[in-house]
């Protein structure tokens, strides 16, 4: 490349300062006057722009456009310190106008709304929210790679096209390559002259493929979109979205539970230590305090409950009424999670020991009969955002769970062998990467933590 | 955890000799004698198993089971030097069977062709060949990852739903939530009255969305599943498979091919570096002298040839009768990339500036009014491992090159603004990452470099 990031002009200023440098980018603010003439320039590779110096007796003549909005632009010039601190700026000598912007760029130098933003998904990119955003993203991921990489666990590449519905919930996209008006019998001739000669679908988890993988490799975790059907057209629900799903052999609950931790911890030090900038992006215009949250989750040792007595602390609940019933049995709603971790504990607690009948046939059945072995990890603020469990490894107790449900045992043939050849104990968890992306920039939307957004009645 | 990895036993001995230690993990061999048992136990984190000895009359008695193959253990015992060389050994003092291990299990002592293999996918993870493959997948993917972070790109994921087919090649999944008999009148109530109120369909290339990622974050890349409905049954066709696409605003095509040279190295240079015992495995067993191949790249400085001096160059060729005919304009084939690349230079080549007429819409028009600004780079071997190009970034021809195609430019109104509001050159490739595994490995099936395959009419 003949010119130079702008990041990295800003990491290793003192290599450049007094030298001449190419840059290029899209002019972000433009100033004009008698003989000097001043441009932002912002090249996407870091949040700060570049001030650019037009000393207009030195160029020949400052070309039309070349100040406008939008406008990209290749410039070369001596790196200087700039007068007011130690910043550094440019002193043009040569621009090349790449490519012009006119005046109807629908990105106005006015602060957008989100809801505005959303109308043009292609430009909105461009702005310091969606940088910063995308870049925390990037970290995020990053992280989440590091930390499997450095305990020895392998990335696997589950598939996306399965025949499978893992939780059963029955909310899957057909995959067919059959025209919209295809005439057949019935399903069974429709699926079998299907292109995969049977019904496909895209995948709601990679659980049931990365156990396949962890009793062979030990230590795996998936990391890629999963897909979801629901109707809900929430702030909370895409149909297309990322999920991280370790999955570790010879592992009980408690393992479960360390390795979540440690995770959680490690992707929020991570982005505060890499994204600084970015961060108090999001402190300044989206939640203040976010910062002293991320600290505080980084210092707390995350609480564990087991849900029974979850249900007992929440019964003795003072000064709330909730909208829910608190019973034995039933689900936790939002607000009970919320009270759990934001006015009980203050902190990340991961609630154990569910009812079973709430609860996946995969899980592990506990001794006493009515519980499995499952956690939810609850943030104060988002309430769950990881959800996990050791999973059931006795053959038969597996089968009966799967006829229980009124499943089809037949399906979970290459499952069920797990538990036949060489069967142990083993779990993992799924974490949400645009969940946690929420938690970590106080983003309320997660159409706003997507780079295209897919939700019911929408694809950009 | 309570017990340690193999891996982590191997890499750390020192902090272990003559200390106890638990470990877990499969029997993979074992032999037994009057007061003395042998097993070789193997818990999938690393290729190398680690013996374990049973003095028989130290531990109380040998339980039914323990010597099987396959069965799942748990052991307590010494860690101790070898007694044949420097490598290491548990005595063991308590077993536990975690799960017992039938002997009809498919994955007997002795090698499986790769054809039995894909008859049991969720078994065959656990042979040598599997566990060596995955993990050298792992390392490529990771060293994907390292390479575009160290050098500030940002992993944007952009969406596998989509609308808009990048290469026009009619190749594409559909997606649908109705009921595989649902009655609408036309294509477009069916559409409309779908999940996103549009035709949905498998991304068979980020590009498209990378590039609009990349005029506003400067360098991004994708790393992300590709769907093709192609119905080839063939070694290199898959219906899944995964992409690297990275995308360079301000790049011209020299620079792409600056970037596809050096992260091609640096993939090799960290499987060689990282998978020493895995690729030795392959280089005995799947393709002799695939180690100093691999290594032929690391020294080489890639050859740059435009198409017309390789057209030029295969018709003065002797020695050899091709199949396919040469003539500027037409194609070239896999017998003339191996040609160019395994007899005239022997090393990888890239091959530049192909007739408008075989290439995509979206590729840079060169001055020259016939070719334009694509690069396909060819390694000895297996011809074709990357496919990129500079972009069109002028609105009127990228408008006109959409329309003599016969394709709606109205599918491509946001791509085509990115040439509106300050438009730059800019470019970038592809790289399939099941096809460099096949180069890395010397596997000869696509099925055998995936987890859980999708082919036509076949989904395990």
């Amino acid at each position: 490349m003949k010119h130079i990031d702008i990041a990295k002009l800003y990491k290793t200023k003192e290599d450049f300062i007094d030298t001449k440098v190419t840059v290029c980018g899209w002019v972000r603010t433009s100033r004009d006057s008698k003989n000097m003439a001043f441009l932002e320039l912002n090249d996407g590779t870091c949040l700060k722009h570049l001030q650019i110096v037009l000393d207009k007796s030195a160029l020949n003549q400052i070309q039309d456009g070349i100040l406008d909005l939008g406008a990209a632009l290749k410039i070369e010039g001596i790196l200087v310190k700039s007068q007011n601190g130690d910043s550094i700026e440019v002193n043009a000598e040569k621009i090349i106008i790449l490519g012009r912007c006119p005046l109807d760029y629908p990105l106005q130098k006015k602060r957008h709304g989100l809801d505005y933003l959303r109308t043009i998904p292609h430009l909105r990119l461009r702005t310091n929210t969606f940088n910063a955003m995308l870049r925390i993203r990037d970290a995020v991921s990053i992280a989440i790679h590091e930390y499997f990489s450095a305990n020895n666990y392998v990335w696997v590449h589950t598939p996306i096209l399965t025949g499978s519905d893992c939780e059963g919930a029955g909310e899957v996209f057909r995959v067919t390559t059959h025209a919209w008006d295809a005439k057949f019998k019935n399903e069974d001739a429709y699926s079998k002259s299907d292109f995969f000669a049977k019904q496909a679908g895209l995948t709601v988890s990679g659980q049931l493929e990365g156990e396949m993988a962890a009793m062979a490799l030990g230590k795996i975790y998936t990391f890629g979109p999963t897909f979801r059907a629901e109707k809900s057209n929430t702030t909370r629900h895409a149909a297309e979205f990322w999920m991280i799903e370790p999955e570790i052999a010879f592992a009980e609950l408690e393992d479960i539970l360390e390795v979540a931790e440690e995770l959680i911890k490690y992707i929020i030090g991570a982005v505060l230590d890499k994204c600084e900038t970015e961060i108090k992006l999001f402190d300044a215009h989206f939640e203040n305090g976010l910062i002293d949250k991320l600290r505080g989750v980084l210092s707390s040792d995350f609480e564990v409950l087991t849900y029974t007595k979850a249900i007992d602390l929440l019964k003795k609940a003072k000064g709330i009424e909730f909208k829910f019933p608190i019973e034995w049995g039933l689900d936790l709603q939002t607000e009970h999670e919320r009270y759990i971790t934001e006015v009980i504990f203050k902190k990340p607690v991961f609630v154990t020991d569910y009812p079973m009948g709430i609860k996946s046939f995969y899980m592990k059945q506990n001794a006493d009969g009515k519980t499995v072995a499952a956690t939810d990890l609850l943030l104060p603020g988002i309430g769950e955002i990881i959800g996990g469990s050791q999973r059931e490894d006795d053959y038969d107790k597996l089968l009966k769970a799967i006829k229980d449900r009124g499943m089809n045992a037949e399906d979970y043939k290459e499952y069920l062998e797990l538990r036949k050849f060489g069967s142990c104990p083993h779990g993992g968890f799924g974490l949400g990467l645009e969940r946690i992306l929420l938690y970590i920039t106080g983003i309320g939307n997660i159409r706003d933590v997507q780079l295209f957004p897919r939700t019911v009645g929408y694809m950009a």
